[in-house]
């Protein structure tokens, strides 16, 4: 990145804005052509880290994923505006995360139910649920395997 | 889009949703590979929507803007976690605008300060900035052309 004064390097603080975080945004290319949405997501970083997703059987989005898994995605909280009396002096504080990776398909019920577990310990704080076969059969569980995460903050 | 019964389409709710976004994302291709970026906007609606955004004078961005000028941009606001008993009952409530484009480099400076006006006018209200020649030349302004622009609202 090139302003490396923002850059977090710590792995406690990119976890941390993982947790806090409330939504993500996600981008896939459509051939030369890009495609963003928001979506909830959750996560977990042993050895690398990995994001989970959740959507319903069909859309664009999975429809992209199968022609291309490379995906963008980034999670960022904390924001505050900076006033001034000069235009130059206005700014936006925030902390970000942004990882580069693929993303896939997940067809398994036992993986599936990790990825929405994750979720829910996002979300809910907890992973004491239940999933009926006719909700898994009806939810597209997708995986974001990553390659490369930068944390920055603006202070 | 998939979910007609959460779409938008009164220009004066996704007018709103635009006023009450704090920051944006875009989305552009490198190559087949996207990227993803958080920014702060402006914008105005006339005949078609031109939403404008400024950075430093190099960084990955510009670098591939110069390449390839289509782009994605998202603002979502009123995100609210809805919570029940069951897994499948949780969800997030939300307000989103999304507009696929072209992006451009603004050369001159009068559309530089334009673009610069639209930016104060969304977060300090007002117009009544100057701009020091030595900033706007430390600055880009980046003009996004919608062609298409989607809202969405999840109850």
């Amino acid at each position: 990145m090139r302003r490396s004064d923002r850059e977090i390097t710590e792995k406690s603080e990119i976890v941390n804005i993982l947790e806090k975080g409330d939504s993500c945004h996600i981008a896939l290319c459509d051939g030369d052509t890009p495609y963003l949405v928001t979506m909830n997501y959750g996560f977990e970083w042993n050895d690398n880290l990995k994001i989970y997703l959740h959507c319903a059987r069909e859309g664009k989005k999975i429809d992209l994923i199968k022609k291309n898994q490379k995906v963008c995605f980034s999670v960022d909280t904390g924001h505050e505006l900076v006033v001034s009396e000069k235009a130059c002096g206005w700014g936006m504080k925030y902390k970000s995360v942004v990882a580069s990776g693929t993303i896939e398909i997940i067809e398994n019920n036992a993986d599936k139910i990790k990825g929405l577990n994750l979720l829910m310990k996002h979300y809910a704080g907890g992973t004491d649920f239940q999933y009926e076969e006719k909700m898994l059969q009806a939810t597209t569980v997708l995986k974001i395997t990553v390659s490369e995460v930068v944390g920055k903050e603006k202070k």
